[in-house]
């Protein structure tokens, strides 16, 4: 039995059942109902399945989301979304914990659902061959890349800021400012993981100022809600009242931090100088405005598509491409 | 050609290929990839193909997202997904702007993926037995409800809190805190929609209160993004200075427009109260701790998921359910 066949029974032309069978939006509800009840009279089974079976499906991409509910991933999920619609294929949304591992889910759903490609958003930066060998599709780390593992350049894609640039920078701004006693809010020093980069660029920062890295200024908060971060700019503020800076390694975390400091009596920018990464949009909306180095959640969105399409499509090779963060310069930073 | 004709030739047992056949986690790689090999060799395909060509997926569940990067939806999407993934289905993301139109882009998902049934996050209110011929699968409205529009209650399914209600407790919070000269900022007063029945609210809890509606106190933005709260709110406070208390339709709105209100010599609460509806997390970190009336927006997601597979699995009818607000009580409203 032929497309012919299925044409001539349901009385349409060849091009009206192929564009049903096909999925094609231009054709009419009628027709379409007409073909597929000939179809499911018949078992009309097209010459393609048999290769589809074996094949993956020609169309999805899988998004693992790792840190469910972080603000700074909206825009990028929706520039990814679109930008993976816009190229003709299908989203798959799988979301995970920040505790969870994102590799085993990742290869999980590649199979369960034949993906074509997979983009991590969020995950660890310490990947070893071992372990993404369970990784049978191409994949693109989307804004983070593979700073603590093993794995040969040409065995991963990625686009990200770099992280420890930024956080040197940031601190720097603060440095400049005739700021010393500068507090750090973070998840984790040894994370192998974005908290940890972001550690190193300030100490870094630091040590390029002479100033001699103070561990009772590091606050480490075990995570990245905002409810953490409030409790641990608490802690720290009563060990180290003299604080005159805080830099938070997130847009959310220093929000929470700007709170804690006014609800303990310190005024930013007067008594507290604030200074984050990341750039989410309520953050232009604080009083005061938060200075912050802005991430480009659309183009870090776009460009890991843009990569991954590229390994799909045969047309690019494994690349880590770093991106430029942008100054915000808001009001919660003074000189002193 | 058999699944046994395949678990001869490939050496493995006729339950091996079956659980490769239908993606069952538990299968060695050796195993999988010599299962495949033969299924390739021989172009065999599977009994149920027949079938699979004209009946949906057995797995795809749609979430439409209208209005990307709306805040608020981020922790309800997360409950979608996680609410899916733990009844075995997968969740196909699609998002749209808030100008699209919701009904036409979720009929073409369902069509080209196949899809079991649609989740609708964010939508029109007036829906109309012709307007949604098109969704051919089961649906439901999540946060919204078809409030304006000419659908048979057995013909829909939503879960949403009772906007217009919410809005007057609201509202009627400010009055009886003693304010007369109430703003309200919103999107549109007549749009069919969310912002309509909040602006409903609004009039009755004035109404009841034997205060006169005054149109210089409705600041409408035409559009929901903070930008246009801002700016929205600059303008109400040129044209009426001397009001007392502002009644934002959205967490938001209402994070701009206080930052509208400090830019432009007001302090919150002490020259104007704010009150808003939804609870993000973010605005419980504002400064003053915004008071709002808090979605459950867990609740939204896990009861849209629990109705749509009811009706998938045909164990429920469509039904509309009304979730209560909490009213948090921040320091953005004071009694005047």
């Amino acid at each position: 039995m032929t497309i012919k066949d299925i044409a001539e029974k349901s009385g349409v032309s060849v091009s009206t059942v192929s564009r049903v069978l096909n999925d094609h939006p231009d054709v009419s509800e009628a027709n379409r109902a007409r073909v597929m009840a000939v179809v499911r009279e018949l078992h009309y089974v097209p010459n393609s399945s048999a290769r589809d079976l074996v094949r993956p499906q020609p169309d999805a991409i899988g998004l693992v989301v790792r840190g469910v509910g972080n603000p700074f991933y909206t825009a990028v999920i929706r520039a990814i979304e679109q930008a993976v619609r816009a190229a003709g294929y299908t989203l798959v949304l799988h979301q995970i914990h920040t505790e969870d591992n994102e590799v085993p889910a990742a290869a999980s759903l590649a199979r369960a659902k034949k993906l074509r490609g997979l983009i991590l958003l969020g995950g660890c930066f310490d990947y070893t061959p071992e372990r993404i060998a369970a990784l049978d599709v191409p994949f693109v780390c989307c804004s983070f890349t593979n700073s603590f593992g093993t794995l040969e350049r040409t065995a991963y894609s990625s686009v990200s800021i770099d992280d420890q640039a930024e956080a040197r920078r940031a601190v720097a701004h603060l440095i400049e400012r005739g700021h010393r006693r500068i507090a750090i809010l973070l998840d984790s020093t040894c994370d192998h993981s974005i908290s940890q980069l972001r550690y190193r660029g300030y100490c870094q920062a630091l040590e390029e100022a002479g100033i001699p890295l103070d561990r009772e200024l590091v606050e480490e908060t075990s995570d990245f809600d905002m409810a953490a971060a409030y409790s641990g700019t608490a802690r720290l503020l009563k060990r180290r009242p003299d604080l005159t800076g805080l830099f938070a390694i997130s847009d959310s975390m220093a929000v929470a931090a700007m709170k804690a400091l006014h609800d303990g009596g310190k005024r930013v920018p007067e008594d507290c100088s604030v200074i984050a990464i990341d750039g989410i949009d309520i953050s232009a909306y604080m009083i005061p405005t938060l200075t912050t180095l802005i991430q480009p959640q659309e183009e870090l969105g776009e460009k890991a598509v843009r990569l991954l399409l590229d390994l799909i499509e045969g047309t690019g090779e494994n690349r880590q491409l770093r991106l430029q963060a942008a100054l915000r310069e808001g009001g919660s930073v003074r000189a002193v």
